[in-house]
């Protein structure tokens, strides 16, 4: 434990140094797809344009791929003379590696000056080549999931401003998708709401964030608040939640977020069609909590931080719920919890944000 | 998160490589005390006396020191006549920098064969002639806070064995003391009992062990179940907890820990003399939890990966307690939580131990 309250520093960024401590990428972008062949492995990329078309000058494809992000087609050259800043790798390769295909297509555009980010596992400094035309030109190699320096160890000071955290009764139920949709229904109202970015596709649609799960474990909370600063009275910082509570793996980043957080409003995401947690089924061991549960947990543990924080609403993933029993579905979850039920796919997030508004302004 | 349980590796250990994922020292130990003139500065070196007086074969003490650890006095000479294969630095200087004056002395015992132990913020890695001194004997420089590669994501997975987590209402409130003395205790009893370090004092002690809170955040838990492996049914591991469920700084860290650790018993170290966490005294906004509440939080994350997950003890620190209300707070303490409450330093952990071995052998 760091009492002394030092900052300490985590791994460098590597490439052209950053003064701000947080990453922050530069638009316009071009989105990098490569050779891709599959959709699920483009979800990045293809992420990118749903939420923030207005940053994406357009797309760049090999031969071979199979995914269209349905943006402009073009070249590096195309991208500069567009005024392209920053080249998004939008693909995720199974095993987060980058294969050697794109490293000079990588190379050209960093020899431009155009920054490269990348949010796989690989580290873009591990290519000298790629290294070598970035320090030449000045452009930045920016790997989303390497977390900043001089991130605080956690005060628990109250900040001004309102925050909505997303939680999950698993990993991968839709706690980014909830964030960006809680986001963008407060902005068509007009609200002062900006989405908090903690994980690294997160971070590539915001054009900033910190990737929580990979910053040192004493820092955790110290990075949810750097993450969501003091703020107007009426501003909104909707972060986007990791993991679970509930999961035995990754609940340390579950708590130290939410600590760090002090969420006003909560968001229970989760998966209906899921009995344990994925990946764990053969074992048995970790069945879904049940939501009132999960509720009561996360609150006596929120807080801790923010004598308010409550719940706001029930964000649910119905893809694999036939329209008959969705009904069913909304309003059992509905009796359990007292909450709003929505689906953000399917009919977007305005119940729970019409909660927001009735509790809060 | 890291679904797809890859290892990841977190920053290289310096120096000799280490076959081991897990920091190991070689005994028998010089403790270098340097110039220190406070007491309170070498807590580190005089606890390694205390708790491992069998590894420590001297003590190395410049001009100016007013510490006195009991043990032969030598010199890098004597050590290495002496057998010796670690100088351990038993100093923590405010900063947690490495004095220049001190860099001499460890550039000739690395330069000798002697492995570098040291537990500070500075890295032995960032002083050249402290590492061309290593390199050319092949000594290995062992920064304890650094944590080793290929931690992998915590699975759950229950492992055989016996396991026993210290937690606390706040840091520095006894977590490690009340883990060796029950360490202690129980082979005092002629049982199989392990000590297991979570921090850079309890790693030095032991001799081994990860430093939780510079663990990257995704693998905290998995840390801690790297930590306390596997073991034959009725072998203890007696594991340092970190930080406190209810420190808005380092809870994080502290279920993560948990929840890797899958304890079967908990002991409870508590602090009465304080009323709110240490160092945020001012804001009033983090009073202590009242015990019974502490204990039910812990048990409802702890039951998550240990359905029989159960108290054993509160390890109270009385030494700010008159002996006329020492009795009276006992009694309080037992009557709020049912459970036996023992002052390690002042009486021992037998009556911990006892209820330990009511309830599991």
């Amino acid at each position: 434990m760091n009492l002394a309250k030092q900052s300490r520093a985590s791994e460098p960024v590597e490439g052209h140094a950053q003064n701000s401590p947080m990453v922050r990428l530069r638009p316009p972008w071009l989105i990098y797809f490569g050779d891709v062949e599959d959709v699920g492995h483009a979800k990045t990329g293809l992420g990118l344009i749903q939420w923030r078309r207005e940053f994406c000058a357009g797309q760049m494809r090999a031969s071979g791929c199979h995914v269209d992000g349905g943006i402009p087609d073009m070249g590096i050259g195309e991208a500069v003379a567009a005024g392209v800043n920053s080249l998004v790798i939008g693909v995720a390769p199974a095993g987060g590696s980058i294969p050697p295909t794109w490293v000079s297509d990588l190379v050209r555009a960093a020899r431009a000056g155009i920054d490269i980010v990348s949010g796989m596992h690989a580290r873009l400094s591990d290519f000298p080549e790629i290294v070598a035309a970035a320090r030449e030109s000045g452009a930045r190699l920016i790997d989303v999931r390497t977390p900043p320096r001089n991130i605080p160890v956690g005060s628990g000071e109250r900040r001004s401003g309102k925050r909505l955290l997303t939680v999950g009764t698993d990993c991968a139920v839709g706690k980014k998708y909830t964030a960006l949709a809680v986001e963008k229904e407060m902005r068509a109202r007009g609200w002062n709401a900006d989405f908090r970015a903690t994980g690294q596709t997160g971070i590539m649609i915001a054009g900033q964030g910190v990737a929580i799960d990979s910053v040192i474990a004493d820092f955790i909370s110290g990075a949810a608040e750097m993450l969501s600063p003091a703020a107007a009275p009426d501003h909104w910082d909707v972060i986007e939640g990791q993991g679970s509570l509930s999961h035995p793996s990754f609940a340390g980043v579950s708590l130290g977020l939410l600590h760090g957080a002090q969420p006003d409003a909560l968001v229970l995401c989760h998966d209906p069609s899921r009995k344990f947690l994925l990946g764990m089924e053969g074992s048995g061991s970790f069945p879904i909590l049940p939501l009132a549960q999960s509720i009561e947990q996360c609150l006596g543990l929120a807080r801790r931080v923010n004598v308010n924080a409550r719940f706001v609403g029930v964000s649910v993933n119905t893809s694999r719920v036939s329209p008959e029993e969705r009904s069913r579905l909304y309003e059992e979850i509905a009796r359990e919890t007292g909450l709003p039920v929505a689906d953000p796919i399917r009919e977007g997030v305005k119940a729970i944000v019409d909660r927001i508004a009735a509790e809060f302004r």
